[in-house]
């Protein structure tokens, strides 16, 4: 099992590529828990995430013969772009085999930071198949995501900065996918101080380590299903199940809907993207799905920011919806000349703003002199949205709420 | 005209409520400008702009009697909430009057950092009056956003920041609105550096300032308008002008295609959120609007982060036609089984992913038993899309580019 050292060892290497980042404390956040929250905002981070930590250290630890004959491996995101950079300040030549339909932007960020990306399959296990035949064919070595001692101890020197920012530090709060970051951050802040608690987070449809430290055995978990992509992990790592049974505290699990409400509260008020991954620790902090304390210095580790432009707009609408904000509602206009203006000023004398309208008198499932109206308004809160909706209903519209 | 004096004399008030924010360097813009970039990330300031750093200094050097009497202000975003938390910190009464459609997230954000909020009007002009009666029937001091000497040496702060964080600062970017941020920034740089560029950067829809100084006397900009609203000011203030006029090397202007760009750059690439105004800045040294050498240390100051997250949307997709990265087009289909799924695998094929597809059969324009197809496409960049627009009209496809 790693130690403190391994950790220690992992820093010159790390630091020859990756960078410290902030750890800036939240006015907003602590407000709303009563808690200290610092959040470690690795989405500063090169490429990202933290992934490049853990690559660096397996990277630079390469023989002369392998690192002449190069890297391999598979991913659809982060992990791809931390192997790609670190490789290529390392000299060392990196084949990164991506699901055909990975999004454009993360294939072409990983050409960027200089791998030769291969497109190849419809999943990411049909593109791992095709590292592991490359890694064959090639000789090339394959540098796992997450179950490897030396890239659990790189990701573990996000820890150590922790530490040395905070050694006030109560509480980190991990996300766990296949468990190679709390492996590392948890032997790292464990082995430096001795009266810290690391509680890890999962996505609660991608549950594997959760369910495992149930069980007391690795679990896999079929169909996962999370907007959180970067830990979308099917099965706990081997070596990172046993770190985890040994040194963290407690895993627990955050829905999608909270994870997109903590994500959409980062942007909003902290002004930081964080993707689907990045959100959980937050969240679980938000939802107190496990106890702290008032006043508890709490360390949530944002642990990357890569979400597709495209995605973030979904996500943010679900995050909207969650705190009453968003509104979709669809109603019947008489169809004639008004109709729309009258419906329109109820909404304006509401302060109520609207975002968008579809008018669709085209319809075959409303009678024949009605044309039937879309509208996604923007509201104070869950409260402010049902006066509109009881308001409009007084006005004589039947509304439906779609969400 | 303000010294440097009274920014330092500012410090002791602006950092009772108000916090240093970091400053962090650049690498993707250092790399795609050859210049090195570090943007000052004002988005960090309590409120979400610079604005709380004037008001502050503005509220703490009231008279008792003033205090005690209040203040009010007109503002439809970051200024209201700068004012509110300023002198609720300072147990000061404040009203803001903004206008009644104000988007509900500023509305909110000014009432929970502790100001009344007066809806009056449809627009800031409209607000304004409103505000200047209350200030005479309620005998309130009027906290003007950018035209007082003391809001202009309390927003100078941030220049001080920047030279202790970074004294080899060579060149400052500020967006100018009404003129209170470079002000304060360009005496209190100036005053400390013997030998820095401060450059101006306006909204080429808001360009009072540029005009200004281009003709000698205040011009103003009767029709404001840009995506960039924390600096959509029709005319540069009097006071702001004589210290731009003195103490700004250069002011230049950038369109909104550009501001969007530089804010969906940000996103991506920093993780960072930035309001249109907070963009500019970046903006004008990525379309080298200026003058600058390689290895120049520029410090582009991102002013603001409060973007409605509707609103952001919007402009995020405008940033990615301009890469290239998105394509809408429209077209036909032949209305029998298959047609959509045809269209759909070359697309596929292409590497392109398929954002969103409108398909309407019931559109009067086209022939009967034919059918529209709009859809949304995410490419690599520019080359990548007229590749795909070329493949599909090589299979017979009539293709509007709509955007």
């Amino acid at each position: 099992m790693i130690s403190l050292d391994d950790v220690l060892a992992a820093r010159e290497h790390v630091s020859a590529v990756a960078r410290d980042t902030p750890l800036e404390y939240s006015n907003t956040f602590s407000r709303m828990t009563g808690a200290e929250i610092h959040p470690k905002l690795e989405t500063f981070q090169r490429t990202g995430s933290f992934k490049i930590r853990g690559a660096a250290n397996r990277i630079a630890q390469l023989s002369d013969a392998e690192a002449e004959a190069g890297v391999v491996t598979a991913s659809a995101g982060n992990h791809a772009q931390g192997v790609a950079l670190a490789a290529t300040r390392a000299g060392v030549d990196a084949t990164v085999v991506m699901p055909r339909h990975a999004p454009v932007s993360k294939v072409d960020a990983t050409r960027r930071y200089g791998a030769t990306v291969e497109l190849h399959g419809r999943d990411y296990a049909d593109a791992q198949e095709r590292a592991h035949e490359i890694e064959t064919e090639e000789e090339r070595t394959y540098v796992h995501a997450f179950d490897d001692d030396l890239v659990m101890a790189g990701q573990g020197t996000l820890g150590l900065e922790i530490v040395e920012s905070l050694p006030e530090v109560d509480t980190v709060v991990v996300p766990i996918g296949g468990g190679g970051l709390i492996s590392g951050v948890a032997t790292a802040v464990k082995g430096l101080l001795d009266d810290v608690r690391v509680v890890g987070v999962q996505a609660a449809g991608a549950d594997s380590a959760a369910r495992s430290l149930a069980k007391g055995r690795r679990e896999r978990t079929d169909e996962v299903d999370t907007v959180a992509d970067g830990i979308a992990v099917s099965e706990v790592g081997e070596r990172t199940f046993e770190v985890i049974r040994e040194r963290v505290d407690e895993v627990v699990t955050v829905t999608d809907e909270e994870i997109a409400l903590a994500l959409t509260l980062l942007l909003e008020r902290s002004k930081t993207l964080v993707e689907g991954a990045g959100a959980v620790a937050l969240a679980a902090v938000l939802e107190e799905r496990f106890d702290y304390d008032d006043g508890e210095v709490i360390v949530p580790a944002l642990c990357g920011g890569n979400i597709d432009l495209n995605q973030l707009t979904t996500v943010v609408m679900r995050g909207l919806v969650q705190l009453g904000r968003y509104l979709k509602l669809r109603t019947e206009l008489k169809d004639r000349p008004g109709a729309l203006e009258g419906l329109i000023e109820v909404i304006a004398e509401h302060n109520a703003n609207i975002y968008a309208i579809r008018h669709d008198r085209t319809s075959r499932d409303i009678a024949v002199n009605a044309a039937e109206v879309e509208l996604d308004i923007e509201t104070r809160d869950e409260e402010h949205g049902a006066e509109l909706v009881a308001t409009l209903e007084e006005h004589g519209y039947d509304v439906d709420v779609l969400v």
